[in-house]
């Protein structure tokens, strides 16, 4: 149970409480009877007729009790362990027996309520269940005694999850629910009562998915002193700097005591708290004073002493029911228009390291959500023959319940236990393999070939059989960006000779290059490279001990001639250079073992021994790897677990470092958090910027949170803040921006310095539950080697986003390659684009999705905020009929962001902050999206 | 989930497995509905049709699940802990809870069965439940869909619990379930899947009380893996030598895995084997294995190679219609004669400390009995002004169920925790202070007098404020046998000369003493005492180092004047000598650190780390502390710690040993346990004598067991049995029997030995759960001080039978003192009398106890075995019409021991053994007890 304090409005006697009875934390039945049971036995100590319990009563002080559950997508145990209540010696729990129990308690009494999150357990749970328990379970919804909170797939992650997976997982679960109850199971609260900090962009995606209010359990522990000391646990978070007013404002509730109950009401599985014990034959008789304990924390929750006097009704309630009883009050609430991170529970206790814990798992879930996109654009593309054709049977759905899993808070946060790691990605993996059908059955019904088509998974460590061994084979790149993206591609071939041509037989710029040199461990051998004309060569070779110079179209970069380090990176075409120092240092990971806190660093806290993090090596050894007309590569050996390179293509206006680090070593029994660290002349003071799960950035200011005034206690982890997609510093005249392609904590302890946590391995658990050091293991090596990409780009702080956004979202969707052996047989339709023409450059297609036989659903999105760019930060039309090549749009009706309601029939309540705004809403086929507006409709189309 | 071996009828395909599922083991439901899911879903695996789950299938290997639950009556939690499910930090049980769960999913499924045992619980539930819930139920026993297994309060303890409270626990439970459901609540089997062992005593009450059979769980290792090969697990029991065939015979089935499912078929709250996982598209599809597994089972339970061929019929059971079965197939039983004493689950793990861990618990359970039959009497025989009269509202019903709830097999046998031991204490004192009132009211009306009377509970140490401060007071004694004793009273008084009368005014031969003095730190003074004349002096004095000699009338008693031990004792009246040594040895205690076995000394198991036990001292000193006409006493002190009182009565024919030993030393880091042994000349040879729950003899024999050849791993533990009210020892012309006061363990290891634990004090838990090592608190010391009494008599064996008997029931039943200020009122009534007549000296008054509002609930026994007394194993009439003076008997009806059937409707399954008998039953007012007959009327009765 968790008491929620209702905004004190002093001059009224009927006010509400919440309480939340989590029944049961850890997900087995046994709770939710014994829960029930002393809830019942409570109620009847308060209320005389059966009656009374269903509503609220305006002449006492109503205290609302919200039985639920929580039910983690997977953690210490896959989700499917969980579901099922297999291995119990990890944890008790089983979620099936959850739900088995709360229909048959619901049955028993109808003034009994219980809210229902997860929709991974339910669409599991309902698939297995007769006809007749369906009957009633639906009955129970429309009677709102079974009422679905959140709905989403899982209780997303807040801070490494990326949006467009977010919306797919919340639209998943909210479709199943609207398809299988209608309006009655739509979810009208968002509860996270469990991730471990709150972004504004999920307020805001919630906002727009038409929730009436959120409810969250954790925050900063300073933040929440100060809450409830000036009664702001309840507020209005207006979560966009750029939507129209009120789209993204959420009403935001606090919960005071997490997912627990008030101390002494925990009848939980996990807990021991003495039951109600009513028998006055029996021993121990305790009823007055669990009443009289009751009384007690509704009081000092209300905390007004003249409440004493007046009565409390106690009554099952839901958190919607519990909004509307505060929304009928007509109270003003205080605004947010920050966020929640980075989260806190105590002075050395920040949860700043699962921004970047297991970062191969993060990589993993940001390319598969690539890959779930082209497999939904594919699908709708070419038809029903996608998911049934001459390759067999395919589907999306695998991986968008994949996908769905992955967002959960103990998933892509890398907080799970490691066997669950391995699961989420075989899920994912698994989800693939059914796209993959679906992708070869799309392709041959677009290219009208049914030759078989091989994808190529281990690129990214330069494995690919079919073409290490083909003489011959043909590349089909889909790109599932809406625009045209200039995109290279390493392959790695046998061959020293190719002729590389496009679709039109025209040859295209190639280079066979060292690219089978897979790691480190091997000595690359540098080929002799015809320099293009296009190119400068290098000025000064490194044998010569001279500066190192690479000068492309776009950037000049400079490497200290001493170091070896990066010195300086130009703009060609803004004529701006600055001054950059790159290395990377490892923070020596606290084992828990000093005197100010017991707290290790773990696979949530991040928790540094000390502010200064050792360097790695003060110097690099270098070695250019490839110069040619497509790409310039120079590698930087640091340490034998840690190396760069350091590209430049032609065409592309970014640098891009290749970060290649692991296996950390721990043989001297050192916890190690890795970074890379960008020092620049950059007079950025205190200030940095980073990305809100890939949408609207934050400022973010050292040592300071907008609305307390901080006591800072850990001043590295308590700078840090979740990236997912990119960090900027910036004065006047310069920003550098660094896009990456995959969440990770980052932060600027100094001023001009961005740093960027790449890698963790650590020796200790963090006392946060899942009972394993953070020590992932590796495939060849004894651990983890991670490798990832930073593209940097130095601009005019104005022209920055230009940059960022596309290069972001080119990041965020990747084109897909699938190959085949040999020349394409003749007929074969070797070009083919889904649009009638690229979208503007403002318009990202953030969804296009199959949604039943005859429509599709698709989301447009502006992608820049207000004013962040002078060229793009307008308001932006599309015709919708005329987007696509193959589909006719036969109509559009306009949804929610969560597609469970029609546009029009959103009707949020509206809460007071003391000003006013008018909404107005357009329905027309050229639609207008303003600044970081994602509109959503489904089409109903037809294959032309 | 246990499988049952159905005996091998080789002959015929159709075959019936009992398969027990717990549900759970530790109280909590969650696992019912683990359990049901689970087994439901093996039932669908097997069936096809709804209806065939009811009924077995004749052409098919059936297989019977059993749900059921097995909650103990307090053990690790008191009884009202687990029933609330409170102290959850100790175990995780509410039995609430199961009751809950069961009766819900009972509702779900026509099909599902369940089985109840502890009538305790049920009765706790019951109470709470609504009128709606009680037809449900009610409809659900009619049903037969909830059948109450057992039945009595508990599930008693075999070893350590006495057949009166016994049958009074049964009775209890029965009574209830017969009142609340009549025929539909009776149970029909018998089920002790838990207690350490079993005696032959319960089987042959089982037996009387018209169960049809009786399954267990723990029986010898060796025993087991024994009737495992010869297919000897379920069998015919015959369990009294003495009753009419086949009144004591009773089917009994052992459970091949205790309370244990098979290996990967646990789904209970404390276990972790996988859940059926059945879900094709989630993971760890299992289904195909787990049916796999469970064929094999059922095939290896039924050992036949070729029933693989023949197809599997599973269906919900319970163990009467499994009975049902068996006894349809009319196959032939082997058959039992002795018991199942000692248990040991391993070559050094004997359950046979138990027999005697916490003494003190032990023999106040065993005092409460007698307070109990004394209320009970009480009630009776004064009215309904018993309950309600001068002194207030008492009852007899609050003492019945605290004794039932101490018959639990982790109760009175000292293997529950200390703060469980206290509550059992606590419970017993509670019921003793209604019984009080009932008792203060029931003298009232019989003696006419309503001054106030107390009641001294501390008269074993010598404490009555009463007597200690008053110059004038009267005693009532009441004496609840059906025949006049003579009993010494010892009272603590402040003056030295005491006039002593009767009811008659007449002198009573009295003397005061030093019984104020309590206990051996002080030094006692001894009082000068004139002799009786009746008494010869003793022949020397200590002090001058002679050979001390006590003579009475019935016995000599001769100590070693160097050892100060006993020397001899001598029969006066039969004129037999035996040489008889006493000591006080203990055992080492294992601490579980030898390379036998990591096994130590606990609550239930009793391992001596050497077969020679320590001696506490070789000498004695010895003092003379009284010598009266009415008694003599001399007082042994072998160390600070064990001391002795040697009392011989005016008139009684045994010779007391009031032990004193504690607190037992532990400061050398050595647990104890102590023991008393008695060395003589008697030629016992391996062979000794125990009775089985107070009522008939077994014969033991040293490393011996009767059916099955014996691998002695153990020499001491594994030859101690349990003694409840006395052993023997004997040969041609000599027995010496020792009967005692509470229960506790015994053993013969040489020829003419017999020793007697006493007390134990152990540093180590023994790993069965209970979790602490048995080392009981004193009061006034650090560990508890035990006193207690053994009484010995010597005679021909064919005599003893005639001397133990009524001496064993005396010391069960002893008379009630009361106590009054001053003299009584003029007109009171001195003397009363219950009965019209002594009892004939074979018959035992065994229940006399208000039934309801006009009847009242009497049991008669023929107190002799067969052939055991010359005298008195015959069959015995007593007239039922003529036997009180208070009460007119209008008419009698004959009832199972039970009480929950009458005689003429029991219909017992008979089984096939080979041998045939025939039942003759009479119906007269004037009835026959034939030897170890109980009979139990229900009288219709009006107070005269």
């Amino acid at each position: 149970m968790d008491l929620e304090e209702a905004d004190g409005d002093t001059e009224s006697l009927s006010s509400s409480f919440l309480i939340s009875s989590e029944s049961p934390s850890t997900g087995v039945d046994v709770d939710n009877l014994s829960s029930w049971k002393g809830e019942l036995s409570l109620l009847e100590l308060f209320l005389s007729s059966q009656q009374s319990r269903t509503a609220t009563n305006t002449s006492m002080l109503n205290v609302h009790l919200v039985p639920h559950t929580h039910d983690d997508v997977g953690w210490l145990k896959t989700v499917d362990q969980y579901y099922y209540g297999d291995r119990n010696n990890i944890q008790h729990a089983g979620v099936q027996y959850i739900l088995d129990s709360v229909i048959d308690q619901l049955q028993q009494d109808p003034a009994r309520r219980f809210i229902y999150v997860e929709t991974a357990f339910f669409y599991r749970w309902w698939k297995q269940q007769s006809q007749n328990t369906r009957r009633i379970v639906t009955q129970l919804v429309n009677e709102g005694r079974l009422e679905f909170i959140n709905g989403g797939w899982c209780m997303s992650d807040e801070a490494t999850t990326h949006y467009s997976a977010v919306i797919d997982q919340m639209t998943l679960g909210l479709q199943f629910l609207n398809e299988t109850f209608g309006e009655c199971g739509r979810p009208r609260v968002a509860w996270h009562i469990d991730p471990f900090g709150h972004a504004r962009e999920h307020a805001s995606i919630f906002a727009q998915m038409g929730y009436d209010g959120f409810f969250f359990g954790r925050l900063d522990y300073q933040d929440k002193a100060r809450r409830m000391k000036t009664k702001e646990m309840e507020m209005l978070w207006r979560a966009s700097e750029s939507l129209t007013l009120p789209l993204a404002d959420l009403f935001t509730g606090v919960l005071p005591n997490g997912y627990n109950p008030p101390e002494g009401f925990c009848w939980d599985q996990s807990c021991n708290d003495a039951p109600i014990r009513d028998d006055p034959d029996l021993e121990d008789y305790n009823v007055d004073e669990i009443v009289q304990r009751f009384l007690n924390v509704s009081y000092n929750q209300f905390s007004q002493s003249y409440i004493k006097l007046i009565k409390v009704n106690v009554l099952y309630s839901t958190p919607s029911c519990y909004l509307q009883e505060l929304n009928l009050a007509n109270l003003t609430w205080p605004l947010k228009t920050d966020d929640f991170f980075p989260y806190a529970d105590d002075a050395h206790d920040f949860w700043t390291g699962y921004f970047t814990s297991r970062p191969a798992l993060k990589l993993y879930e940001r390319l598969s959500n690539s890959r779930l996109q082209t497999c939904n654009q594919l699908e709708v593309l070419s038809g029903p023959k996608s998911t049934s054709g001459p390759f067999g049977e395919g589907d999306s759905d695998t991986m968008k319940r994949a996908m769905g899993v992955a967002q959960h808070h103990d998933a892509v946060s890398g907080t799970e236990k490691q066997h669950v790691a391995y699961d989420y990605a075989r899920r994912l993996a698994t989800g693939w393999a059914h796209c993959e059908v679906l992708v070869r059955n799309s392709l041959a019904v677009l290219s009208g070939s049914e030759s078989p088509r091989v994808f190529c998974e281990n690129l990214n460590i330069s494995v690919c059989p079919l073409t290490e061994s083909s003489q011959k084979f043909s590349m089909n790149v889909y790109n599932p960006l809406g625009r045209t993206v200039s995109w290279p591609v390493r392959l790695p071939v046998n061959g020293s000779l190719y002729s590389v041509t496009d679709t039109n037989g025209k040859a295209v710029n190639s280079q066979v290059g060292n690219y089978v040199c897979m790691s480190f461990k091997l000595i690359c051998n540098i080929y002799d490279m015809k320099s293009s004309s296009l190119l400068p060569l290098l000025s000064v070779s490194i044998n010569n001990k001279s500066v190192l110079m690479y000068v492309f179209k776009f950037l000049k970069v400079t490497f200290d001639d001493t170091t070896g380090l990066l010195s300086s990176l130009t703009n060609l075409e803004t004529n701006q250079t600055i001054r950059l120092t790159q290395n990377f240092y490892w923070y020596n990971a606290s084992a828990g073992n000093n005197k100010e806190s017991r707290q290790p660093s773990g696979a949530y806290i991040f928790r540094p021994n000390s502010s200064d993090p050792f360097v790695i090596n003060k110097t690099a050894e270098i070695q250019i790897v490839t110069v040619s007309s497509t790409v310039q590569e120079v590698t930087q050996w640091f340490s034998p677990w840690v190396s760069q390179v350091v590209r430049l293509y032609e065409g592309h206006s970014e640098l891009e470092l290749e970060w290649t680090v692991g296996p950390v070593p721990i043989a001297d029994g050192l916890g190690k958090e890795v970074i890379t660290r960008l020092d620049t002349d950059i007079e950025s003071s205190d200030y940095f910027y980073t990305d809100s799960n890939g949408r609207e950035v934050l400022e973010r200011r050292k040592d300071y949170r907008p609305t307390w005034d901080l006591k800072q206690t850990e001043p590295i982890a308590g700078n840090y803040y979740p990236i997912n997609s990119r960090a900027y510093i910036k004065d006047d005249k310069h920003q550098l921006t660094v896009v990456t392609d995959r969440s990770q904590g980052a932060s600027s302890i100094y001023n001009g310095s961005l740093e960027i946590m790449l890698h963790r391995r650590l020796l200790y658990d963090d006392f946060r539950g899942v009972g394993e050091p953070l020590s992932e293991p590796g495939e060849f090596f004894d651990g983890l080697v991670a490798r990832g990409r930073l593209l940097l780009t130095l601009t005019p702080p104005n022209m920055a986003a230009d940059v960022h956004r596309p290069l972001a979202q080119g990041m965020v969707l990747q084109p897909l390659l699938s190959f085949q052996d040999g020349t394409p047989l003749a007929n074969t339709k070797l070009e083919f684009t889904g649009l009638q023409d690229a979208l503007p450059p403002a318009v990202h297609l953030l969804t296009l999705s199959q949604w039943d036989k005859d429509s599709v659903l698709i989301r447009l999105e502006h992608q820049y905020q207000a004013e962040e760019s002078k060229t793009h930060s307008q308001p932006v039309t599309v015709n919708l009929q005329k987007l696509f090549s193959t589909l006719e749009v036969l109509g559009a009706s306009e949804m929610s962001l969560g597609a469970n309601q029609w546009k029009e029939d959103m009707n949020r309540l509206q809460w007071n902050t003391g000003s006013q705004f008018f909404i107005s809403l357009t329905f027309e086929q050229i639609i207008t999206l303003n600044p970081m507006e994602i509109r959503t409709f489904l089409l109903q189309v037809r294959q032309l």
